[in-house]
């Protein structure tokens, strides 16, 4: 199911439709020649859409699971408990499956039956009232979240400077303002002339169709470049500072984000380009100890040899390699830039600090 | 005019047919879907294949330039010899207009117009017989010199390394071998496993749709990644040497080649990975002192926005940054490889020596 829209602006990238039963998304893949809107109501849909990527970037996805998961306890709310909690079990392993990346899929959903557990006592329809509430929270917090990552965010950049991203971490990666683009969003608003470079971020172009989209329709100064031309405009002088999203962040800073991200950071540290990372603190992963740990989602070839899945670009049956991710060590990383202030290294005390762990 | 093939090594990329006097191409932005040959007869038809990329790399662009310089001086055989001369050198002009960035396109032109009038002298039936024979030597020095880098990059590499190359310096961007896939080749021939990691190359994809398809033909063991994903297949110990081409070798080392060339180099510094430079010595330039006297050619932006010039990929209207060339600093670059053998550092005076000055 889909409806027709115009601007951006005017939807969350991910929220409840509680009356209908359910997840209502825009498609991401259609972006940016098409916003249209999905109305998610069965698992199948859900992990489908997260998996196609239809809704992505790691805290929608939290955000997006949340929900999802509260769809399935309420399809379940007749059973007795032990049948409703092994059926939302299963529901919360089904939709873990999706993607294995990014912490926030899995963190949400362990939210999310760690409030089911707490309520245990309760007769099932308040459980699922509950789980309701908390998939509500998770996505409010979201909010919240980024809009403190970009009033950090703003304390390390001034006026005029240009600002390269990667991928995108921006709106639509997130419920509302994104989290690297917050601080431009935030920016902008208050009067600041940002000069944003956006990588394309081959092979599914998010910075192209996504961040490129995103922000100049919110009225940013945007220049589009490949991936590939990142280390000429730094060596040129034009970019001050490089602000990305990340997937999960090991507990001594490494982070895994979209593929690409390395080199940048590779590139930024030649330079003397400060290298930000915001990170909401529900992405930093205190269990993974480093980037070693992360698991590296690869995708499929027809990604990178024919665009849009129909276009060939390159000889039919070429062996490829396409890991979704990588991951950059935490020595290349200036801070983290979360909702809790800006976090420099040494990360591991930082971050059990900034938890309370 | 164009006739249909199949297997890319019958065909040198640029040869003079002479009693048809046409310069015969590939078409180069028909592959790899297609093989098809253009027959080039006026000197708009020269220009346009080489300004749109039908004729491309550094070598190719200088020996299809002499080509069609030599056709022009046949044009213009029934004239006395000032106006011969003049018409000669407007056609020079001209073709030297269609890029900028690299060498071997004035070069070549250079050298046909210094054999024109060492031949002053002669009738100008004779002097357009001399330009001929400059044009085909121009054309059997670029084999020649890419067999002889072949020779010499091979003392470089081992059996079952991980080479990366970026864009295509391959047969397609010479006559025949290219020139850095000259080592490959010849490996391939003497029973190397080698194991190729080709960049894609956007936004024109010259290594997915060339250097893909002319290794992947000749048998070599090829993968195909995204430009942003060089630095992560580095960090896992899979490549063990980066070979590219050059397009404009400035007198200190600099090397002006396809944009993310620079990105490459970086990323291969910071994991002590050496980078190979091959280069004939007709693309070192002595008269530009470094990279920052190097004009860069900056091409459409709708190269980035929409594939192929028509799928779109970008939302309409953004603003592209779209340079087809970087410089990489000579401290980056491990050693060249010429036709008269490995050039190491201190890179000025060790050119000085083998270019004889």
């Amino acid at each position: 199911m889909s409806a027709p829209a115009t601007n951006l602006a005017q939807f969350d990238t991910v929220r409840l439709d509680r009356p209908a039963g359910a997840l209502v998304i825009i498609d991401q893949t259609l972006l940016p020649t098409q916003i249209s809107l999905l109305h998610l109501k069965t698992q199948a849909e859900i992990w489908e859409a997260i998996k196609t990527l239809r809704v992505r970037g790691a805290p929608a996805i939290g955000v997006a699971a949340a929900g999802g998961l509260y769809l399935a306890a309420r399809e379940l709310a007749d059973l007795a408990y032990p049948d409703f909690r092994a059926g939302v079990e299963k529901a919360k392993d089904y939709l873990d499956s999706s993607r294995p990346t990014a912490v926030n899929l899995s963190w949400a959903l362990r939210r999310m039956l760690r409030c089911l557990d707490q309520h245990a006592a309760l007769p099932v329809p308040q459980i699922v009232e509950s789980l309701y509430q908390e998939a509500e929270a998770i996505r409010t917090e979201d909010i919240q979240a980024c809009r403190a990552i970009g009033e950090h965010g703003l304390t390390l950049i001034q006026d005029n400077w240009g600002i390269l991203t990667h991928c995108n971490a921006g709106r639509l990666a997130a419920v509302r303002y994104g989290t690297a683009t917050a601080p431009l969003y935030l920016g902008h608003e208050r009067g600041m002339r940002l000069h944003v470079f956006v990588d394309e971020t081959r092979p599914l172009l998010q910075g192209a169709r996504l961040t490129a989209f995103e922000l100049s329709q919110a009225g940013l100064d945007v220049t589009l470049i490949c991936d590939n031309m990142a280390a000429w405009n730094m060596k040129n002088g034009r970019i001050q500072a490089v602000f990305v999203g990340c997937d999960r962040v090991a507990a001594n800073g490494d982070v895994a984000n979209k593929i690409g991200t390395l080199s940048v950071a590779l590139c930024a540290h030649h330079y003397g380009i400060p290298f930000y990372v915001a990170a909401p603190t529900s992405t930093i992963d205190l269990a993974t100890p480093d980037g070693g740990s992360i698991r590296i989602e690869e995708r499929q070839g027809v990604e990178i040899t024919d665009l849009w899945y129909r276009q060939p670009m390159a000889p039919a049956g070429i062996k490829t390699s396409n890991p979704a991710f990588d991951v950059t060590d935490q020595g290349l990383v200036t801070a983290f830039v979360t909702e809790k202030g800006v976090v420099r290294p040494p990360f591991q005390p930082a971050f059990r600090e900034i938890l309370s762990v």
